[in-house]
């Protein structure tokens, strides 16, 4: 894939937000990254979507220098970058405040693993990121988020969990592209609901068995997978 | 009813379920059956629904042999063959993560009768299935999936009670035809929202006393139904 | 207005049920009454909105007595025919299953009158009525529908307090005409919604005052009313 | 800018509230200052959206003379120009009763800052008013809401702090201009919607913490913000 492309793919992936009904206003951001130049394409700041052109995307290096671009990239883009750089694995990462996932987040909880519809995604809960420390937010604050995401993750291979929560902020999702890490975004936002709704009907919900999340997971991920065609 | 009006009827009635807005992406699926030749017609498995076409269904008997199609069947495909060889009255059958019901369904709890509404089609509460065990979810999960439906509705005949949850799975419902199938679908979603809403407002609500069942239910499905028009 | 106009009119009342979303499939109808002539319009029962025309609303006289039409009016006529006959200042009235007025229904709860959203139309809290009982509803059921609503309002003016709560059934609301009738529908079910959100915020919410109540509901429905434009 | 100007931006931003859900049928109205002049654009009472244009606004001076205008201003006009009087630096002002914004100001809760999202437009919690007294309900009503409001607020510059409810009635917003002043209703009912879920998941959710308030509120309006492309 041509670095165009890419841009073509990241703008894509960047309407899919209010086509989903997950962003309010800018309130969202995509990126992309093109492993083989290490160069990361991602939304520009506070630009609306609906007059979004390919032109206004930012190219930048893993350090965060901006090599194609007029406009300022997204204040998130240091959380981008800190993840492309710890996990080589991902090509997309997106960040929204979509509503329920937000509200999750809000109340510093993970949301646990209730049923297929998330084991299909999600190898276990969505985790929630501790709070960040004044210090954290004092220095750096965007790289910092980065840095709690990967400390929640801890060894699990994030393309297994394509989404944590960071503390009283929102939810961010990542995938092998940025189209999958926005596909990955509407689940997560859809799982955030129904195991909100679920709650309220049984505060005790027990979580989905091991032996179901592993069926549902690896008949659709794993090295036997029969979901969907065969690629 | 020819095997090629059955595939249009299958297809607009998948179709349908967007359009309703019981499915995110692909998590969803309907098949229709002709009874005289033992065949069933079902959506391919994660093909998008802006794309499908009359000829990605897929065409099985009974036993699960493919017979037309090039694409790969539902992964539930399973499960709908199991209830089609059970109840032969069953016409076509749908299953769904609709938000709201997916969320009783993880709740592991039946949706309660209520009101008038779910009396005008469900006679009764609408159940949820016991966990699969490990067993069952090791070989023929999808099988054992329609095996527990089965069982969960006992001795009640399953179209006046077109809709049964599966624990911590999400819905599955029917009628006599695909159509039917995914309107008892929109009405099992609707219920469950409204049922929500009901607890949350009193979470000892009591359900509708059965002489109003039997009006509701017999004034639309009775041998002197009223409601509509005569056919 | 002419009856041709009235059929006009109930016709576009009964398509903005489903463009304001208070309605699933059919579940809704509303008419309207030629007061001269003693004449309702009415929705024929169980057709679908998208394809209704003016040619298939039902016209009656106020004991039920068909006196135009081919089809089979709602079978919820019964109760519209006797809150026509009790309260000759009704124009229209509208029956839907809308789904927090539901909830509130099924919870057999009123709609307490917490702010001046409600205030503005309703002069007080939207009452819920008992449960018929099994004599009223084995025989007229819909007709006794129509009883325990008169039963409900009391000596409460139906204009002053535009939509009631049948007790696991759903709303009913009415108003000067049909239009009116519809507008209240709306009002009902969003401030059904509100209330339910309150209340899950501070279950022990008080009503809004009786001097506030009163300064909204006069201000647009009063002598000196000064909402809106002059007539 | 021209009073045309103005007129044409106010009539756009009062477009823009069915645009973003605020709005059932007339229930919100926005208005607009021309400083220089100390003239007031405001929507015209009890008109629909679908049918306003330029010439049905309404122009008073801030003692609430009109200058031009054919229709009757908003009922709510003389708790907007008491704003305006009060505090010379916004530049428009919006009231609607949006969902979940009127369910907290009928729970007479203040919406606290749960998250960034909250904390990159509102300065702290969202505050609800006292209720009003008889007296001040009996004598210019409208006119004392704006005092409510004043005293809510205190000595909080109100830029900061873009919005409040009003106990048992609903929310008002504002903004350097009309256009802002939607943009923080529609941010107001969203975070109004957020805080909502996040306490029925967790009652005692904690705030922001300050640390986490100043950075979010700092980088987007501070002397040194980063968030948007430059001016």
């Amino acid at each position: 894939m041509t670095l165009n492309h890419l841009k073509q793919a990241v703008l894509e992936a960047n309407l899919d937000l209010p086509r989903h009904g997950l962003v309010t206003f800018t309130w969202g951001n995509v990126s992309g990254i093109d492993k083989e130049q290490g160069l990361v394409v991602i939304k520009p700041s506070g630009v609306s979507y609906d007059k979004m052109r390919v032109s206004d995307l930012v190219v930048l290096d893993l350090q965060g220098n901006r090599v194609e671009g007029e406009l300022r990239p997204s204040s998130d883009t240091p959380t981008h970058l800190a993840l492309y750089r710890r996990f080589p694995e991902l090509g997309g990462i997106v960040h929204t405040h979509s509503t329920h996932a937000t509200a999750w987040a809000q109340a510093r909880r993970a949301i646990p693993l209730l049923g297929t519809t998330q084991a299909d995604y999600f190898h276990g809960a969505v985790p929630c990121s501790r709070l960040l420390t004044p210090a954290e937010v004092e220095a750096d604050y965007e790289g910092h988020t980065g840095t709690v995401i990967i400390e929640t993750l801890g060894d699990v291979p994030p393309l297994t969990l394509p989404g944590t929560l960071v503390a009283n902020h929102g939810p961010f999702s990542w995938g092998k592209d940025a189209h999958e890490a926005v596909h990955n975004a509407v689940v997560l936002e859809e799982v955030a609901r129904m195991a909100w709704i679920t709650l309220s009907l049984d505060p005790q919900a027990q979580p989905l068995p091991d032996y179901m999340l592993e069926k549902h997971y690896q008949r659709k991920h794993g090295k036997h997978a029969y979901y969907g065609q065969p690629a």
